[in-house]
Formats: structure tokens, sequence, C-alpha cells
């Protein structure tokens, strides 16, 4: 009776949420003290002071009438060149005002830019396994279908089955780094291997095949890792941005989408967004937001405490003997499943009070992601729960006091 | 090269936009004081001082993670009980908060609304003439076709063409209601009228058309008039609603979507809405602004302003002897162009600094949109522009010192 495919994304239970549900009455019983949950994805650090002071002033300061007008769809120009100042401060990339389009946040910016550069029923979108759920659902929204490409055991992209899967298909790939979920961050080399295969398909099947970098997690880096900017490695490029991490206003819906300069038909594919955005219902991003961004753009989120988070992590980890690749960025860890079904592994670990997310949704098999953006404190107390859990594994038999599932 | 529609969607310069560039270069060359721009809809009233208030406590008082972090996609369960509490208690609809769905504003709204309730490639969606164009985006987005019915003479559905259009294709039907632009309220006859057509056509054609009432301007109405609540006169009825006017917020984007707890499989239906949404990239509402709703639901902006505007208005016009309907409603009222272009009498209106929408793109021949929402100053001020463009008309010729486009 209604469409379908909405019915169906929205009447799926996600994992996540059951997750969320199962941890709210285990809490209730066993006290939410023997609960651990890594499953969201949600910043635990506030908003640095520059939000908070930046929205008092504004709010104090400039006429409520213009505070809380419409912008122009692509944003205000003052946010817009904040922003793209910032990016050519940084990373040299030579953006003007009018390549910066404003969005509600990075779901918005790939759901957008997808419906902009997809067109033919045959256009495949290429996502690198393990990776953020909704891709699917917003490369099908952009009428193309989606092709996962195969992790090395680093959680880098295996360049055989990339090559093997590029086609006169392929109109864009989706690169997201550093990783959700695996904490992956792709080095220079990796940004130049995808790119020179990327050139070397254009040219053989004489398109232009996009690159769309969805980077909310790009400041969250460890070690003195840095994240390569695609525009200066390859030209038809699209970066979506979030706010959402770096200034942690996951809620606030604010994030960009910068179209690089030398983009085939730049001026096209600019417009092409703007259509995209307009048709889906965007009209600009939250006018107090834009104000903010244009304030705090360079602000950061103290992220020590992802890194302290991700040190004592892994320390319970390695200690007990998990098997894991250790992030070099964002605020996932991929656990290796003792057994081949990670569902199963998730479900067991339910009993010991752990949330942790099986990877078959991320496109992987036999991993669970756990994500460390929480209270440090939990994860000190995790590592008993932890052991317990390993040890009924060791023991080649379920403990008495588990009821299987 | 990118997707035709999304391109044209964000190339084609909107009328709009294009009277708003000549009125910058118009009050460069003749001053500010001699433009009298009647084209945006944007309001012109501060927003509450509720608002103001709110934020600054929330962002004193409130945690910054909870204020800023995501909230449920269908947004935080105190903001969505608010809203349902607000309108049982104005209209008694009897809704709980889990019939309503919290949005980025209005156009989010409709553009989600269709997209969950149309699915075949036959679906049509009917609007009432003259319309808001960007219904026609949002049909389409939703895969549906758009039909409009004719008005009758005061702006009201002509009801011949609205039965005669019914069909078996007929899916959902779109109720904007203080209708932009023409300022018309539908009254209670005219609603039940509309309804008593529908269920007939239900009966008829043995489906369940889904009325869409879009009301971000039902707080805007004058002489006492009411908007009657649809889902007090059909069952199968879906409120878009946006706080852009009631709270003038408009840059905020923040609305919502009430579904009519008597619609068949209501629950499917708000399961579709939910899968829409985060098919487009919607994730959740700015969560301040959540946050600022559950605390000002209710607060209304000033409109004796706009009601002084539009009795302005009327009187310059009239006494200066144009042809119009006086508007019930909204911040907008149809002028009747004295040639049947009214494109040309707008391109004239611009030569006496008077920027006046044609009707064409509300899909309606022979009249210009004038948009009140100004300074009544301006209004004053433009009474004698007015005359000389009527003028202009009397002596059947153009004015020697117009030039023609």
């Amino acid at each position: 009776m209604f469409n379908t495919e909405s019915y169906e994304l929205g009447s799926k239970r996600s994992v996540i949420r059951e997750l969320f549900e199962y941890g709210k009455e285990y809490a209730k019983i066993h006290g939410s003290d023997s609960l651990f949950d890594f499953s969201l994805g949600n910043p635990s650090i506030p908003a640095p002071n520059c939000v908070n002071e930046a929205i008092t002033e504004i709010i104090r300061n400039e006429p409520s009438v213009l505070v809380h007008g419409y912008t122009s769809a692509q944003g205000d120009f003052s946010a817009r060149k904040a922003i793209s100042d910032s990016i050519n401060r940084r990373f040299g990339a030579n953006l003007s005002p009018d390549g910066i389009y404003i969005t509600c946040g990075a779901a918005a910016s790939v759901a957008i830019t997808l419906k902009a550069v997809c067109e033919r029923a045959d256009d495949e979108v290429m996502v690198f396994a393990p990776y953020f759920p909704e891709y699917d659902v917003f490369i099908k929204n952009g009428g193309a279908i989606p092709v996962a490409v195969a992790p090395d055991e680093n959680f880098l992209p295996d360049f055989e089955d990339f090559e093997k899967k590029l086609s006169e298909k392929t109109r864009a790939v989706i690169i997201n780094s550093p990783v959700n979920p695996s904490g992956a961050v792709y080095g220079e080399a990796t940004v130049k291997k995808i790119c020179a295969a990327l050139s070397k398909a254009n040219e053989k099947y004489g398109r232009k095949i996009i690159v769309v970098c969805d980077e909310p997690y790009r400041e969250i880096v460890y070690d003195g890792k840095t994240v390569p900017y695609i525009m200066n490695y390859y030209d038809d490029a699209v970066v979506c941005y979030s706010f959402s991490k770096s200034l942690s206003l996951p809620g606030e819906r604010i994030g960009y989408i910068a179209v690089g300069p030398k983009c085939s038909e730049e001026r096209r594919l600019y417009a092409a967004i703007c259509g995209a955005g307009r048709g889906m219902g965007y009209v600009c991003a939250p006018s107090l937001m834009q104000a903010v961004i244009s304030r705090c753009v360079d602000a950061k989120t103290d992220i020590s405490a992802y890194e302290k988070n991700r040190d004592l992590l892994c320390g319970v980890l390695e200690s007990i003997g998990y098997s894991f690749v250790k992030p070099d960025g964002a605020f996932y860890l991929m656990l290796k499943s003792p057994e081949d079904d990670a569902c199963a592994f998730s479900e067991r670990a339910k009993k010991y009070g752990l949330l942790l997310v099986p990877s078959d949704g991320f496109g992987i098999k036999g991993y669970v992601r756990v994500a460390f953006c929480v209270d440090g404190e939990m994860i000190k107390k995790s590592a008993a729960a932890f052991a317990a859990l390993f040890d009924s594994y060791k023991n080649q038999c379920v403990a008495q006091d588990l009821p299987r599932t």
C-alpha cells in the first residue's frame, strides 16, 4: 500500500537498536554498572567552548530575523567562505566558497552527492568493506547499485578485488577514512594506489569516476597519522564532511559538500548537487549552526580522551588474548570473533553485559565493532567481562549459566 | 554526465532569484528607498522571546553532549510529546507522540511523506492551483506525477475540475491552507467538500487516497478565521508542519509530520515515513531546535504586523483600482495583471522598482504574487509606484522612459 522500499527501511529493527533495548533490560536486572555498552557511535566529548560561546553571543547580539532566517540554499556566503578558507589553509586545495554546499550533516552530504552523480540504471557505486551500512541506503536512493570491495588483513582495500570490480558501470567510489567501523586510516600510499586504479579505469572505459570522500572522522587520528586530502591526488573528487565529530555536534546536522575545483564540468556537478538537495526537500542547513561554523570552523574537540580510550581498550583486549587491528583513527575497533559466526559471538557477549555490534551489517563476517567513544572508566570495568567471555571459548563449551539463544 | 533531473533542478535560475538580482542593481542606481521588493516569503517578524530565552537557558544549563547529541531518528520523545499534546489540546486529534516524526521543516516533511506513500509508476498527486511550485519537485522525487486542479474566482478549488481529475491513479492530494501564493483559507465547507469527493473516489477505486496537509501558515489567519484540522474530517490524513512561520524560524529547519491516528495501516505508514527520511539522508532534526520546540511549542510570533500590512496593501491597491482577492491568511496576495501576460506585467513593474512574482510558476496565468511580509513603511511608500504602474496601462501604451524587454 505504501512505498515498499521506504517501508522496509523504516520497519527493519537495527541490530544496534536491539542491543540498546537489551541493554536497558540488562541494566534493570544487573545494575547499570555491569552493563558495558560499546555499540553506539555517539561522541562522548562535549563541544569545544567556542561553540556554546558563539551560540550565546549570536543570540545576544544578532537580529533574530537574520539569525533564524533562510540562508541561500547552498549556505550563507560567510560560512561557505570560512569553510573554503579553512580547507585551503590546511590542505592547499584552492577551493572557492562557490565550491561549498552546506548540508544537514554527512548523511545528507553523501545522499545528495550520490543522487547528483548517478544517472544510468546500471550505475554502480563502490564501497570498501567493512563499511558504514547506510551507504547501501544512499546508493539505492541515488538509483545505483552498491558493489563492495573486500578488505586485506589490515582493513585496507584488497586491490586485486578492487581492480577486478572496476568496470564501465562504475560511477563513483566512496572512501571513508578514518573508517567506520574499523578505525583504519588510508595513508598516502593507499590513496595513490586507489587513484591510479581509477585513472586507469577512466581511460579504459571513457568515464570520469567520482571519488566521494566521506570524512566525518578526519580530525580523529592518533599517533600523528594524517589523512591525505583527496583533491590533491585526484581531480574528480567530492568531499563530504560533517562537524558531528570534530565539534561534537552530531544532533545539530551541520556539514558540507566540497566539490573539487578540478572536477570535470565542476559547475554542472555543483548545480546537480544543488538540484539533488532541492528535490529531496533540503532548503538550507540550520541557520544558527551555519553562523556557529563561520566562527568555529577550526575549533576542535579534545580528542585526547578518544586516544586514551583506544590505548586502554587495546591494552585490555591484548592482555586477554583477543585478535584485532589497532585502530589509527575514529573511535571504533574491529574485534575478531573467536567463532566464525559474529552474531553468535555478539549474542554470547550480551550475557556478560557486553554490547558489541556484529560485523555482518558492515559487509564482512567474523568480527564485532567495539565503539570506544565511551567513559574510560567503563572500559576498565569491562576487562573482567571481556576476559570471562574469552574464557568461555577456551573451555570449548558454553558455561552452564549462559542460556543459549 | 550527471543526473539530468538534478542538474536541471539546480541550474534553472528561479524567477524570484532573478528579481532579487535585479533589485540589487536597481537599488544601486535608484537608491534602496525606491525599491519595493514584494518577492520574498521570508518572515519579517522576529521569533517570540521564548525562543531565544530557551536557547540561552539550554546552552547555559544542559550538558553539551545531550544538547548537541543525536536524538532518535523520529525525534526526541519529549519534543514529540510536546507536539502531540499541543495538537490534541488545540484540535482534539487524539495523537500520540509515536504519531509524530520531527523533520527539518515543511519541505522535508512533504518530500518525505510523498516518498513514503507513492509506489506505482502511474501514481498521481493532486495539487490545487495556484500552488507552491516546489510541490512539483517533491512529487517527482516521490516518483509520482503532479496533477493540478483549477481554482475558482476566490482561489478555492474548482470542484468540477477536482472531481473530474480524481481517478484510480490518485494516490494523494496536497492541501496547503492558508495558501501560498493566494492567501486563501479553506473553510469548513470547502474541507468537507474535498473530503466527500475523496471518500467517493476511495469507494469507487478501492484505494485510500492520502490527504497531505501542508500547514506552515496555519496560525497566520486574519479576521478571526480558523483552519479546520484535517484529521477531524478525514481518516487517511497526514499533517506536514513547520515552525518557520509560527516561531519565525525558517532558517532553522524544524517542523514535523503528524500521521493521523485513524489512517489505514497507520503503523505501516509511520514506518514508511521513517524509512523514506532515512533513505534521503535525514538522520534527525536539529537537536537544539527540538529542545526549543519542547519549551515553545505554543508560543507564537506577533502576527498583528502581517494583518496591518495586509490592510495597508489592500487599501493601496483598492484605491488605485487593481483587482485582487483579499487574503484571509498567510502573507501573500494575488494581484490580477492588467494584461494577460503576467510575466510582461512583472517586467514592467520592475521599471517602477516593484518586484512582483508572476503567477505562471504557481500554476495559473494572469496574476502576480505580492508578498507582504515586509516593512509596513515600504508598503506606504510603494503606493506611488503601484499607481504609476497602473496608469501606464490606462494610457494604452508604455511610457516612453520604459525600455521594453
